[in-house]
């Protein structure tokens, strides 16, 4: 079999964690350039990734995710939030690290930055929320696969209070919202569910060639 | 390097393909594997993938897709499509499927169909759509991850007008939504993007350790 779809096939939502088995640094190293890496629209990057290793912390968001053990169990907890808002400013940062990065002048990237602020201003809050969130799900399909490749284990969690997450780590003053989390770890022997049969549509269900 | 920043690396969005350049049956095989292997919320899969080869149907996406030429010149076009509603029926769908693969029996599942039903029943249709719509981002990110480590290029898309998608690909009527375009196939030597340093925020800014 493909590695990749070998990879694939060993993941699944895991359910109960060793907690005694850690991510090496070098690996958390690997997945956050991983996400760091991760296409998002325009190139924005509207995303913040909270790694908690704080165990105290851990159990308040526990408590605000429907007492979920993976929140607390697994070696690292992360969560992937996005944007409220973009705003100018935004656009500007984005233009000054092109600029930094690529070593090119300002004034050649003028056009493109009023392109990005026209496209951006008229979009009401309520959109460019959701739109950042969606920047979210492409790290997540990223991290996924990463963690995968990896023999890490995850579990991605849309199950969960953001507003809960929003007070335990004080997102909203920066501009965050908790989009998804996602405790990653080493699965525990006794997990059931790493037995399953995966459930997936049949092809013909889920493709269309045209 | 690790071969998964390596890869990661090595991607970019490719804005003009060597129309010559096919991607081989074994490995759109792979990408439809991997695609079919993405995670979703409940394991509902809301999700249909549309490849087009026909160059007809090419011609008139690219119309709807402000007359970018990777519509037509890249290897194939992939279509992302998400639900626009989830039924019952849908939901009673999955449970078959679970039945089939897992070779349960269906009583055992009642509790998991009524706890699937009582989260979809009440979202409205709107917010619904948008859910389904971030399940396939899940598979973008996927999707992306998947070509890079296999070589080949890719264009992810959202400027393009899904009205016209619809429209052209019938989608409405199968409760169907173009929610992403991408492109997939093998580079121009004359793109000059592939030579562009990527563009990405610093640690500090996208990460935070508690």
């Amino acid at each position: 079999m493909n590695k990749i779809i070998e990879d694939l096939k060993w993941r699944y939502a895991t359910k109960k964690y060793d907690s005694t088995k850690k991510v090496s640094i070098e690996n958390i190293e690997i997945i956050k350039d991983a996400l760091r890496l991760t296409p998002t629209a325009f190139g924005l990057q509207p995303l913040k990734f909270i790694i908690v290793e704080n165990q105290d912390v851990r159990l308040k968001l526990k408590e605000k995710s429907h007492n979920q053990e993976q929140v607390v169990d697994a070696s690292h907890l992360l969560v992937l939030c996005s944007y409220i808002d973009n705003t100018e400013i935004h656009v500007e940062d984005y233009i000054d690290l092109i600029v930094d990065t690529r070593n090119v002048a300002k004034e050649n990237l003028e056009g493109f930055k009023e392109y990005i602020n026209n496209t951006i201003n008229p979009i009401p809050l309520e959109t460019k929320t959701i739109w950042n969130a969606k920047q979210a799900y492409i790290a997540l399909g990223n991290l996924l696969h990463t963690c995968a490749a990896l023999r890490i284990d995850a579990t991605p969690m849309e199950g969960f209070e953001p507003e809960g997450y929003d007070e335990v780590l004080g997102l909203k003053a920066k501009n965050l919202k908790a989009t998804i989390v996602c405790p990653i770890g080493y699965r525990h022997p006794e997990d059931r569910y790493q037995h399953l049969t995966k459930v997936r549509k049949h092809h013909d269900d889920l493709f269309e060639v045209i």
